[in-house]
């Protein structure tokens, strides 16, 4: 790829002996436990530093962040105002208790409700987006009073109790209990479609009759809340036909039932605009969000509250909480970042992106690569679904599948590495998630090594 | 209380106008949604800046912190070599994806595995204890193939759904499932002892037998792990009579069940030792950790494994995970925590402060206050157990007591406030956790202030 004079420069000066990366590498090896690895089948690159789009190793390796970290680093590494803030605030106040107030935790509250949709006007600060959602969920039970929670199949909402058995991907399978009171259904999903439609317009009308239809049979009276990512994530980037969320909106209304809107991986500019939700006008009673809030400087997520679900807190204790609730470093960060990503039209920009430069690239791609089934996404939330033949879709790697299965897509990943692109894989697909504040000639860089890397998969292709 | 020259100075210095602390309060009070409480009827203070033990607010009042915020400020507010390995950090790399491998975490993770005991050698990091419980239940159930937790009446283990289910205090009604896979026991508690024992080797010997039988009951087969928090924390700083711990790590070893110690609010220095359970040379199979280990300056958590464990999840993945896992941030300030605490020798001081000056200084009001039933803890985390009666112990507060029940105990606080000092209540309990490092003066003065308080609890008793 072209070479990219900072960056370049920033790696180089950060490169060190190979002996201090061994060093890295073994203190990780020796003590640290890896998230949903098998730790003895894996060998974490050690990271130095970054800054904007790139990240580097130690050893004067650099690579263009098309996974945003995990799709967290909305705003891109090292941005000064965010750095900036930290530093301040670290020096004024790092930490304080829930029960009292703070400059940073109220300005950081005020930002993100002045920019949510309807009356989403309170927020619950947690550590991380599960954490978000177990609180959510419990709000939604305690203002319905009812027990039950429908979550979507190819949904990921966290890794704790309430929110593993939520999630509709096969990570839930070793920690389902099957009594956390969620019940599934099937989201629209034209590509795959599990209702034989044909067009999108077929696919969301009976996406929503069989949702209604999974409510008519769970019982109206027993569904606290509906939990949707209005854009599904990790689970293949599959944007929902135009109506389909407004009428999930619709019929929750209809039977009592709270709309959880789960941003945390859309939240924050991910789809070019504030909020996946705003895409479509919807306006839900309980929102979501971690990552884009501060883009993971500080970990940070929360719940935006509707009026009618905080006021039944007004006068009964809310019975959750946590001691990092608001924390001032973290909603420093998150200050920062929102008023940053405003004043340099980032959300706009991503909206620009997916337009005009990653989804046509994307779509070229596919043209030429027969292993690519489907190009999918908006904003900078891209996937390329990656197959082994295009008539039939058999998926590359298959669903659920066994590590040595997902071979050809970590050769696809590697090729990419190889040439200083480090894009998010998962199961049979390719997601190009990167920095809101990407510019067009990185853009254009990445696409061409995917271009190079979509060889590798090509290969097979019956 | 005694004039502290430079905290009253910072304070004076950080004071700005009334109307700039109604500005945060206004904020805070139109989008802030605070844990565990009834919205409308709180007044959080606005918290300016603090350094050492104390605190101020943006008025210039300063309080002496013997809260330690929420029992997380091991170190003290504003330590100069955390803030500036925070900012170092920030400059360098804020944040990488848990699959990569970060210089501070795996010096974090080599430096904690150093101060566990036994072979408590991998660090899985989260970001806070709520998660860090989840995950260890996890890894217990999966490590074991057994479905149920035995968890202990009294505790506090966290806010999310497998957390608050294990939780055996009444913050636990209104999310209990009772599907959780959970049962409860009666740990020791003398005082109030639920097996009618009268010494604290009557007590210890039934609270095995009582543990052993609900054992019997439950199934040994079907107990993945018994968790504990080896001093009880927010349950009232209930310290286990010498060899109960002990006692239960060989119970757990005959029926194969593992051992979780929650060490949440006890870790690092809490109690005058890195870990509570070294007070009793005690090795559990899993260990989790949040606050102290990096006093809260940046939100961290974490599941200290034992080999045991992690070597199921050598060859198979680990389902479990999230974004910040190890957050480069939040590490390089555990590092730089454990470090100074290290340099400056706190746990010593703290073991020194709580046998010398807190112990023998809250007996002594013991002695002069009627309302004061009980004085327990040691290191910088003890309780004032308050009551209406000295021979009938009955509670100042009764348990799970509404808001307005509350008030004698909210009084006595207001009191400590009024006089600058700022200790932390719950149920009928004063309980007195300051910083590692409260100075002896500081002790003094506190100790003055909650002599005076106490009076208002004194003039409810019978």
């Amino acid at each position: 790829m072209t070479t990219h004079p900072s960056h370049v420069r920033d790696a180089a000066r950060a490169a060190e002996s190979p002996q201090r990366a061994e060093e890295i590498r073994a203190a990780d090896r020796a003590h640290v436990f890896h998230s949903w690895s098998a730790q003895r089948h894996i060998d974490p690159l050690p990271v130095a530093g970054g800054k904007g789009s790139y990240f580097w190793d130690h050893e004067g390796r650099s690579y263009l962040d098309l996974a945003s970290q995990f799709v967290n680093l909305n705003i891109g590494h090292g941005h000064p105002a965010v750095i900036e803030a930290v530093e301040r605030q670290a020096r004024q106040l790092c930490t304080v208790a829930p029960t009292f107030a703070s400059e940073p935790r109220g300005t950081a509250a005020r930002l993100i409700s002045d920019l949510a949709p309807g009356d989403l006007d309170r927020v619950f600060f947690t550590n991380g987006g599960a954490e978000a959602n177990e609180h959510a969920v419990r709000m939604a039970r305690l203002t319905t009073g009812r027990p039950k929670i429908l979550a979507a199949y190819r949904s990921y909402h966290g890794a704790t109790a309430t929110t593993i058995n939520l999630t509709g991907d096969p990570r839930r399978w070793p920690s389902d209990n099957g009594t956390a009171g969620v019940a599934h259904f099937f989201g629209p999903f034209l590509y795959r479609s599990p209702f034989h439609a044909t067009t999108e317009r077929e696919e969301c009308e009976r996406a929503l009759d069989h949702l209604e239809s999974t409510i008519v049979m769970e019982g109206p009276s027993t569904i606290a809340a509906v939990i949707i990512e209005p854009v599904v994530g990790t689970g293949g980037v599959i944007v929902p036909p135009e109506g389909y969320l407004a009428s999930v909106r619709e019929l929750c209304d209809e039977h009592g039932i709270l709309m959880i809107a789960d941003e945390v991986m859309t939240g924050f500019g991910r789809t070019g605009s504030w909020f996946a939700v705003d895409n479509w006008g919807v306006k839900p009673d309980l929102l979501t969000f971690a990552k884009g809030v501060n883009s993971g400087y500080v970990p940070l997520g929360g719940v935006l509250i509707s009026e009618r679900v905080a006021a039944q807190f007004d006068d009964r204790p809310y019975p959750g909480g946590l001691t990092y609730s608001g924390h001032p470093l973290a909603c420093a960060a998150a200050v920062a970042t929102l008023e940053a990503m405003a004043a340099e039209g980032m959300v706009e920009h991503a909206a620009w992106l997916g337009e005009h430069v990653l989804g046509p690239g994307l779509r070229e791609l596919a043209e030429r690569h027969p292993s690519v089934g489907e190009v999918r996404g908006l904003g900078v939330m891209w996937a390329l679904e990656l197959v082994r033949d295009r008539d039939s879709r058999e998926m590359l790697v298959p669903y659920a599948a066994a590590p040595a299965d997902a071979e050809p897509v970590n050769q696809v990943m590697a090729a990419c590495r190889k040439r200083g692109v480090w894009p998010f894989a998962t199961a049979n697909r390719i997601h190009v998630v990167p920095p809101c504040n990407l510019s067009e000639a990185e853009a254009r860089d990445g696409l061409a090594v995917l271009d190079e890397a979509l060889c590798v998969a090509d290969a097979y292709t019956t």
